[in-house]
């Protein structure tokens, strides 16, 4: 191994292996938003032969050796950050052999395909076994994972979304939560005006289109890079260079739509934002689904359900749809509180308390101190105890989520977390920018996506999730701001 | 290496490199069809790897020793064929040196860079370097593939469209028609009456979409594997359960678009038809480009310009675009003949006249008998020779067409041998299935695309060009029945 080349030829490598993935990110996204029926199998089959190909040369003999070899190199401190990415990716994928990683493929697969049944016929029973042989596998991975990383078999989940984040951390942010939020919540129940009414549909398809076109330009979304379509799930997907967003339209309301698309542009100016200068390494990617999550937070929760945007928001939807529109009843109608069984219906004050009850849950399956089998009823009491409400089933009870069934276990603190630091990045932008939330006012984000370059796209993977924190805002994720946040906006 | 086996790996990879291929296919649709402007780099950067990836795949030094063993195996006809296949697949792409493959891409990409200036400029001295390193490394790639196939130069190159086509038999059939076509055109000329005319515009482009996703559904395209889409140069790609069609609409004038849908759903129909128990194998593709376009040109020229097509086509303008529409007047329109400079605008009859002109020229090129320099006096020659025009500038002349700038330097005789082939195959339909004119007439392509599946489309490569018409017509290429179809079009 000659030492002098092993980070060069790692950067070949891993330029060659992002191509690849692009392009499966670009098939995917025709897959929800363009292919027919039809394609599906042979769909599959690209998917499937491009993971493959991406995995083997990401775990041949050779990978392991340069990483070593390159450790010892001369290398600046975006090389550094570059390899350390590098080999987190080598790590996760190489760590779990081969016929565990296909044995855990498939049960999801197969648990996801009954779930699909099981959910519209609130069965648990339907889907237990299965979702049994998904937790069993994900406890092997885990504890796989927790030997090579060093870390408790939850953290090792958890790594794959959040990377450096530990339960330990989180328990401590959550604890504060949930001292404060039964009372907040009582609090905002008795100052809550009655719902204010809105002038009333159809809205036009076309012109929704159009809307969230404006909005989405207005936020700095560049339609050079990017296209809006429609897919069932809304999500942004492509590339940086090519970010495809997609949302669904219902003529009788526009509002989730939108929400929706403003969610997504959120997304999309990360990935837009990310130096193009690094593009195709590691170190030049999003940071995580983690910081993905919270600049769509960031975008949809925080600037765009401000007082200030629906004021922004009134005119433009009497020019699009005719009648008249007045920004505080808008308001009014869009940050209700009203506690429900379902999480992603939830509003921003039960939303938190959907979460803790999921992370708890899947931390004991993880520690194997919950069976699958005792699901449902330590559920229904979670729910009673957090929110109040005890599920009528388990259809809108423990199977409402995709993530467990489909195999993703350690993702859902990533929510709350994601809300509570877009509340302190935004916190922090208002701080640098005195200006900030008058220019939203005028439909102006220039500002606002200028400090989100400079404090959070521009880094892409060259700092830690910590790191980008308390760079941006000065300290570590502090709930405070985000309970600050929710009084100004539920109590005022 | 076990001999046993080899057969069984051979397909094992050939699988893996057609679903790289098939998503290569997808994104190049997307690239022409869906893709903003800023996603180029990053397109050309997933599609080179991809190429590469395939290459690599292919050309391993494995795959050598893999077919030499899989010959001794004992293999049924429909395995034999698939490794002639393969054979083919592995021989095309690793006779040549990877240098001189890289060497003509780039001269390729460079040429077609400078002739998008020169045709408008119609400045061909600007584009003669370019031109003359694509003819030399053409000749150098067509002197090792002429060794490698034992061909001479010229069919090396046919060979990679036409496979099996031979320079002596094109000589032939091109001598007959050079014979007939030059005092019947003066025939036809003289018979012609003036143009009629029809109802004009504007075409509302929604209903021209809908007209033409009509016309596909009749002629038994599949929407359930396939789509209909915008794109600036019209194509049929994506892959045969997901066959992605593109044309271009223009207000002012339906006709050239909806021919153009007929064109591709020719080449769709020939994809959607292929076996889907062969998918994925190279015996299970389609027989050749010049196989597909004798398919388009079937559906196009053939079946959808006959009197019978036009009187089924006349009330369904009528209620698309509203209006007064009458079959004979339609078809009178879309049958004339008129001598001119363009290729792609021309007649059935004065087409063969441009495509002869061309098989001469870059006959002569690649046998070094004509120099670059030399080919716009070559060009103008031979157009007033076969046509009595002779072109005002080279824009117009030996500039028009993109394929030798781009490097596809014998492909030109297979549009000519497409036409005359599709003549012959839809002669035999005719004969095979008595009402075929009657039901085109209603309407019910049903009984066309039984033939066809039974004839063309369900062979996929299991046969020989030649076999493949011999055992759908009874004959080889056979000029007279082209000349037949041109009397009874032209003259009755």
């Amino acid at each position: 191994m000659n030492k002098e080349i092993a980070y060069g030829r790692l950067e070949a490598l891993f330029e060659r292996l992002n191509h690849l993935a692009q392009a499966q990110g670009m098939l995917q996204w025709d897959m929800a938003a363009m292919m027919p029926v039809g394609g599906a199998d042979s769909r599959a089959h690209q998917l499937a032969t491009l993971t493959t190909v991406r995995h083997e040369m990401l775990t041949g003999a050779l990978v392991k050796d340069l990483l070593a070899a390159a450790e010892g190199e001369p290398l600046d401190d975006w090389q550094r950050a570059n390899l350390t990415e590098m080999h987190r990716d080598w790590l996760h994928a190489s760590v779990v052999p081969a016929d565990l990683v296909s044995s855990f493929s498939h049960a999801c697969s197969a648990c996801e395909m009954v779930w699909r049944k099981a959910r519209p016929a609130a069965d648990f029973a339907m889907v237990a076994e299965s979702l049994a042989a998904v937790v069993r596998l994900t406890r092997e991975i885990a504890a796989i994972k927790s030997q090579a990383l060093a870390l408790t078999p939850y953290d090792a989940l958890l790594d794959q979304y959040e990377p450096g984040g530990r339960a330990a951390d989180i328990d401590a942010v959550f604890a504060e939560l949930e001292l404060f939020l039964p009372g907040f919540l009582q609090e905002v129940m008795a100052a809550q005006a009655p719902a204010p009414s809105l002038p009333a549909g159809p809205f036009p398809i076309d012109r929704q289109k159009a809307l969230g076109e404006r909005l989405m330009r207005a936020l700095g979304f560049d339609f050079d890079h990017g296209r809006l379509d429609v897919s069932a799930h809304p999500f942004c997907g492509g590339t940086p260079d090519d970010v495809r967003l997609t949302t669904r339209y219902d003529e009788r309301s526009f509002i989730k739509s939108l929400m929706g698309v403003l969610h997504e542009t959120g997304h999309a100016l990360y990935e837009q934002g990310l130096p193009a200068a690094w593009r195709h390494q590691p170190v030049g990617r999003a940071r995580s689904m983690s910081v993905h999550e919270r600049q769509s937070l960031l975008v949809e929760m925080q600037a765009c359900r401000s007082p200030e945007f629906f004021a922004y928001l009134a005119p433009l939807l009497a020019e699009t749809f005719g009648g008249d529109w007045d920004g505080v009843a808008l308001r009014a109608a869009n940050v209700r509180v009203e506690p429900g069984f379902i999480r992603v219906d939830a509003d921003e004050v039960t939303y938190p308390a959907h979460v803790i009850l999921r992370y708890r849950l899947e931390k004991a399956l993880v520690a194997g101190e919950l069976d699958v089998a005792g699901l449902p009823s330590a559920w229904n009491e979670g729910m009673t105890a957090l929110i109040g409400l005890t599920p009528p089933d388990d259809g809108v009870g423990c199977l409402q989520d995709i993530h467990w069934f489909d195999g993703a276990i350690g993702y859902f603190p990533t929510y709350t977390l994601g809300a509570m630091t877009a509340a302190q990045l935004f916190e922090a932008a208002g701080r640098a920018v005195p200006t900030l939330m008058a220019d939203i006012g005028r439909g102006d984000f220039t500002p606002l996506l200028a400090w989100l370059r400079a404090n959070v796209h521009g880094h892409a993977s060259s700092l830690s999730i910590n790191a980008l924190l308390i760079e941006a805002t000065g300290r570590p994720l502090d709930a405070s701001v985000f309970k600050d946040h929710l009084r100004r906006r539920y109590l005022r």
